[in-house]
């Protein structure tokens, strides 16, 4: 098997294996020990302040020398109208009394009290600590970031959910794209329509590929050799793997959220705005239920904003009722490897199902 | 590329490339073109009647020598309770009141007139006609059925969405399994859990391959040599195409119809339950549209007898509105090539690719 390739040569990898970048699951830990390897360690930045972010790269850099990624949230923020401001109420209202039947105790802050970050600055950031690689995904960036990032020699890598985005991203002048399948766990990157497409990888990724000229990388449903060298197939140079890591020494997950994923049935996994206000792939719980019965999930990032809290919260009494456990569809043991004997298994699978 | 697997010496044919079974888009000429070429055509029987079946079945033989299979709904009959016969009542007053404001006459029978066929008469038929490859989907045929079909040395090939349901055909003895993936046109096989799984061909046919030890075809997306190889690589021996034949000069799709296909977007393929009260992948009209928003989507068959008129009004009238086409996420170009000169391409692309 060679694993050398445009993605290898593009982010000066050796293996093109991407650690997805997981939002409360990654650590500096995890992304170093990924790129450590050779492989492609990705930082997940989300929608941290500027300091925080900054925070977050040097602790990384402390941690490897090898090029890692740093993925940034890319997307609207939308105006708050009257109905926004009364929904944001209603919820506020209705998941503090959820709380506190569950004996969670909270305080959600009002919509005026809100900090919300743009990626604007979280670019500039970028750029000063001279973050070679950067992954985004809900949209794409405009045209003034991306003559920043290109004058700073930044590789851009976005993420798509349909043949649609991937053109978009493609004009663009993006580097790399990122083709998520629907088996992705976690959130949904789209960005181009109102209605969030649900296209599985098989398809969407053939037909990415034979639609665009820019290298691909695949993330959905990667979880062993089959599933690496299936998409290698269907036109991807690079493989994200996220579900694969989550419970991983490395990863952030609490024990008690890494037992549930153990027990986890295909059935539990499903798609849901409940946490967030987008599309994410997670195990179903009380919480899920309970806001999809309602009729005030808000848009991102004010629904996100709004059960922070609770997150935190249920987190710290082990509640997993209350938490966002956010998983793909390939399911695996989610045993305590290390990422460094996880991804080297993968490789050596891979090379040997290859031969 | 050896093409010579389990699926081909059980079915004894060449290539193991399987038409798939398409209610109202597969012709006799369809199945008998596809088995000529020595792969595996498959005559929709859907819920037909007995008699409708030996026609069918009789009129397929005389096109072909070779191994076709036959294909049925094997799905539980929801009792007819007061609500269901509400919901029916008003369901036909709303279809007939929305056909009439769109100039299709239609009359749609009362729930007591409807005939509502079981598949036990058509094993029944499968026997005396001697055919020799059965494949069913919507559910799993009862001990009995299995016993004597196994009797008359009728191989057996039933249709799963999920690890679970995979399982539960293997446990019952099936020879080969059928697993759909999320991106298959036309009705989810599904048949377990009340709630639907949607999952992603890449996911689910690599864990079903890992799970069960009999046989396997997968469906779903399959458009190119390509998508034939990652879901080898996945594990599948078998290969079943649809959407890629829907334009074929074989089809029974009207040429309306067939154009409305040139232009599909895949923003426009959605799954919906508005036609046969199962879930069904196909092109969005505003009969989906009008009929989600409606609160009276019956269950399978209810729903489908409901609509039946009016698809077949709308059909003759060419109003593309209120008819179902069915497609999968892979779109392909749906020229009237023959069935002969679409599989030949497969194959002989698949061989190149695969050298």
């Amino acid at each position: 098997m060679n694993w050398t390739n445009n993605i290898t040569r593009i982010l000066n990898i050796e293996y093109p294996i991407i650690q997805a970048p997981m939002f409360g699951v990654t650590t500096p830990e995890m992304v170093a020990a990924t790129s450590n390897i050779n492989c492609l360690g990705s930082l997940a930045l989300a929608d941290l302040s500027a300091e925080k972010c900054v925070e977050a790269i040097r602790l990384t850099k402390q941690l490897t020398k090898n090029p890692f990624a740093v993925n940034i949230f890319v997307h609207d923020i939308p105006e708050i109208t009257d109905k926004l401001r009364a929904d944001y109420a209603n919820a506020k209202t209705f998941i503090e009394h959820l709380a506190e039947q569950n004996n969670l105790h909270i305080h959600i802050p009002t919509i005026d009290q809100l900090k919300i970050n743009s990626y604007h600055e979280q670019v500039d950031v970028i750029i000063s600590e001279n973050c070679k690689i950067l992954s985004f995904t809900f949209g794409n960036l405009e045209k003034h970031s991306i003559d920043k990032l290109k004058s700073n020699g930044t590789i851009l890598i976005g993420t798509c959910t349909s043949v649609s985005e991937a053109i978009v991203l493609e004009k663009s002048g993006i580097d790399i794209i990122c083709v998520q399948g629907l088996e992705a766990g976690g959130h949904r990157g789209s960005f181009t329509s109102e209605v969030i497409p649900k296209i599985g990888g098989l398809s969407l990724l053939a037909q990415v590929s034979e639609t665009v000229n820019v290298p691909i990388i695949y993330a959905g449903g990667i979880y062993n050799s089959k599933t690496l060298l299936a998409s290698k197939a269907l036109g991807a140079g690079g493989f994200q793997i996220g579900s694969l890591l989550l419970g991983s020494a490395e990863s952030a997950l609490k024990d008690f959220e890494k037992e549930r994923l153990r027990k986890v049935n295909e059935a539990d996994i499903v798609l849901t705005k409940s946490f967030s206000g987008r599309l994410a792939r997670g195990i179903r719980n009380a919480f899920i239920s309970d806001m999809e019965e309602t009729e005030f999930i808000l848009p991102y990032p004010y629904q996100n904003k709004l059960t922070g809290e609770l997150r935190k919260v249920a987190k710290i009494n082990k509640n997993v009722d209350f938490v966002n456990i956010w998983v793909g569809q390939s399911i695996n043991d989610y045993s305590g490897q290390s990422i460094t004997e996880i991804i080297s298994k993968l490789i050596k699978q891979t090379e040997t199902n290859n031969r």
